[in-house]
């Protein structure tokens, strides 16, 4: 590795830093029909409740506030065409440094508008992942900006880490806690997390059958990188982070997949009973259980709703 | 009246009567895009949150409470089509009393099966106040059941009161407290409250247009019932109860009404800036902040949002 993996230190650092900037979010029970559905106790930690509707927001803000007075000065850059675009947008507003994201061209047009209503340039790139980071080069080479990835970046997974931190200091005694993955960021900062302050709780990931490249990745020992994934979880289509992956190796208990009809029934039963608006991706670990894929019969059982940005006009019911 | 109005000391035995059965329910800030829209700084109580998914089962949970053992082997019955009846059905559950609930055919199969999902038996009456008194009133007649009505009670008064109790004190300097009206259980209860723990605070209910019996009966200083009224937030449809335009005459700032399409407006900005799911009757007091019929700027103001339970396959937009 090219430097040291963070420890438990590190993430408490974090959480010290973005304090004043993100939301501690509540956790919600799963209390009544949603704990009788599956037959454990459910705790929901809402980070669709985090600035910009999701856990993003931690590690953006997080690598942000680790930049010196110089570099701030010199702007932010990344790439993305979902929720660390917009947080960084944000995360670059609250400290007065500009920010350019490089967004594939065809992103949705909420999306673009959100990154910009944050004051963020965006520069249009092809749709492929060369062509994200030929353009995004080209702006740190012009401005020497600097690049913050969505996952793949110490600072970004200490930030997300800062969730489980706070969900295991409101609920102690969690069985097993579960969170989606998809490049890795919020299941690292989570696992190096829980293994220092709970360590007898499981940490296990659950990823879309569609896209089931962490899956494999795990099962292989090495990256196995996603290839046109089939979801409708459009948080989870990326590949494995190089530093993701050795966190999951090291602490992550396992890797679960689900069907695509199961997150649709997960993310409209989180919408019905619990009352709060998920994204495809967050209802991913309900599904797990919806299909049982895990055996939880009467464990303490915590979930991090990752986010909740979905366009109201085209629900998949 | 026929008893004395209740007060705080009331509320706050209810408060400690529910305890043990209600959700404490979390307060979100409007940070952000929210707050700057209406140039104010916003605080959500979520009753939608609450079991059954709204503030009801607070005064449902606390008139069940207050009854004696030979009264509960009774059985408890009440009228409603809507909250109050998941509200009542689930109270009674939780003290092993069978319920009666008496709802206007053709009453949405999402509520009647709620209703009959928590154990209550449900008998249907034409779809009229009178209709529903009367099968009410047979069914007290046959079984000696407790009558829990919706609103003008003191006892569900002082239960819907026991969720501004809990908001002020998380919240404290709140220059204003805003609630919908229907039948004015919430509000009075709100206004009972808020008057004893936080006197600078005022309490101000927001009423659709095309419902505003409670702004007319406000006016003209007499109970002016509502008749035919045209609005899409269902829970507000009702006529004020005698207890509760007592109070409101006694209490209430004022009464302020907002139009369909600011409803709706609030309502889908609850869902995507908030990101939780709240029913057209719960987006009612942003709505007044939308079509500005309230000077707000620079103030505290909190809300309760009083309920989520809606149907994902009719939304309005």
């Amino acid at each position: 590795m090219i430097e040291a993996m963070p420890d438990i230190k590190d993430v408490r650092a974090a959480a010290q830093r973005v304090a004043p900037f993100i939301v501690r979010t509540p956790v919600l029970a799963g209390r009544g029909r949603l704990d009788d559905l599956v037959g454990a106790q459910l705790f929901f930690k809402c980070e669709n409740f985090q600035r910009v509707g999701a856990f993003k927001f931690r590690g953006a803000m997080n690598a942000v506030l680790s930049l010196s007075d110089p570099e701030l000065a010199n702007g932010i850059a990344t790439h993305s065409s979902g929720n660390h675009a917009a947080a960084v947008a944000l995360a670059a507003k609250l400290k007065d440094a500009r920010a350019t994201v490089v967004m594939p061209e065809g992103s949705s047009a909420v999306k673009v508008e959100a990154v910009r209503g944050y004051g963020a340039d965006v520069r249009f790139c092809k749709n492929s992942q060369q062509a994200r980071e030929a353009a995004l080069a080209q702006v740190v080479r012009d401005s020497g900006a600097s690049f913050i990835h969505p996952y793949d970046d110490w600072r970004v997974i200490c930030g997300q880490g800062t969730a489980a931190l706070e969900f295991l200091a409101e609920v102690p005694q969690l069985d097993l806690l579960l969170t989606p993955v998809g490049g890795g960021g919020l299941l690292s900062g989570s696992a190096i997390t829980t293994k220092a302050v709970s360590p007898h709780t499981r940490v296990i990931a659950v990823e879309p059958a569609g896209a089931d490249d962490a899956f494999l990745s795990l099962q292989s020992g090495r990256i196995v990188p996603s290839i046109d994934p089939k979801t409708i979880a459009d948080g989870l289509r990326t590949s494995l982070g190089v530093r993701n992956f050795e966190v999951i190796q090291e602490h992550v208990d396992g890797i679960v997949t689900v069907s695509e009809t199961a997150i649709v029934e997960a993310m409209r039963l989180l919408w019905t009973r619990l009352k709060v608006i998920v994204e495809p991706s967050a209802a991913v670990p309900l599904a797990a259980l919806l299909e049982h894929k895990l055996d939880v019969e009467g464990l303490r059982v915590g979930i991090i709703l990752s986010g909740g940005n979905v366009d109201l006009d085209a629900l998949p019911w």
